[in-house]
């Protein structure tokens, strides 16, 4: 899956995703930067409300989820079950959310435990920034399911 | 500040809550139920986007926040700090977040180290539900500032 067939696949299945002009800036092995334009996020204080930078932190991870996973059959179903997210500093203007994959022993033995026993869990972080400065973390909890 | 007022300061301020065709569905001292429908805010699989859910209990608890500091002169900046989300059953149909206000001690204690310090924080709760059923909770740490 590249750049664009994420944006599409977003865009066709997230129209959230389409209303916040959420766009990919990066999409390596292993980490997944996407971005936002300031104005349709925008809230009362002219910042990026949090409820887009807690929603575009948390496409990034379940972005990373998805291509990370896309050479299984089946493919699985990814599900969030939770998430925190702390607000550090004001975004006062476009911003990005790039998620990265755990280490590769982590990431090794979700695939095998999902492999094993049809469903596994991880944890994944993404961390969003403006100009270069973090102004939010994002960490969550997701399930990848096997489907029948 | 009733609920037309609520709604069209949403809408004039967080354009997303406009894209998400967020609704306020009640407004009382002390709780706030918002409403959204499933369409804008649904996710590949047919349910309730986690971003569209968290986002709902963030407004729904920012809206309970600012209505209830709605007499304060000046008027406090009200931010949030953190929220951590559990998402515990997919929402397949419409869904609403309802707040509700701590306890009076609780209540009291934060508008009178606002007005004593210029500066208090609050932790508040709310719950996304699809027909009587919770989906989701939202707990949320915000921080209310005196302007000068």
């Amino acid at each position: 899956m590249n750049q664009q067939a994420l944006l599409d696949y977003l865009y066709a299945h997230i129209p959230l995703s389409q209303a916040m002009g959420v766009s990919v800036q990066s999409l390596e092995a292993g980490s997944v930067t996407l971005a936002a334009p300031l104005a349709p996020n925008i809230n009362h204080r002219g910042t990026a409300f949090g409820g887009s930078i807690s929603t575009l932190a948390t496409l990034a991870a379940w972005s990373l989820l998805r291509v990370g996973t896309d050479t299984l059959d089946p493919l699985p179903r990814l599900v969030i079950r939770r998430n925190t997210v702390d607000y550090s500093q004001p975004i006062e203007g476009d911003f990005t959310a790039t998620a990265k994959a755990p280490g590769a022993a982590v990431w090794d033995r979700f695939l095998e435990t999902l492999q094993q026993r049809g469903r596994a869990r991880i944890t994944l972080s993404a961390t969003v920034q403006c100009g270069g400065v973090a102004g939010a973390t994002f960490v969550g909890d997701f399930v990848a399911l096997r489907m029948v």
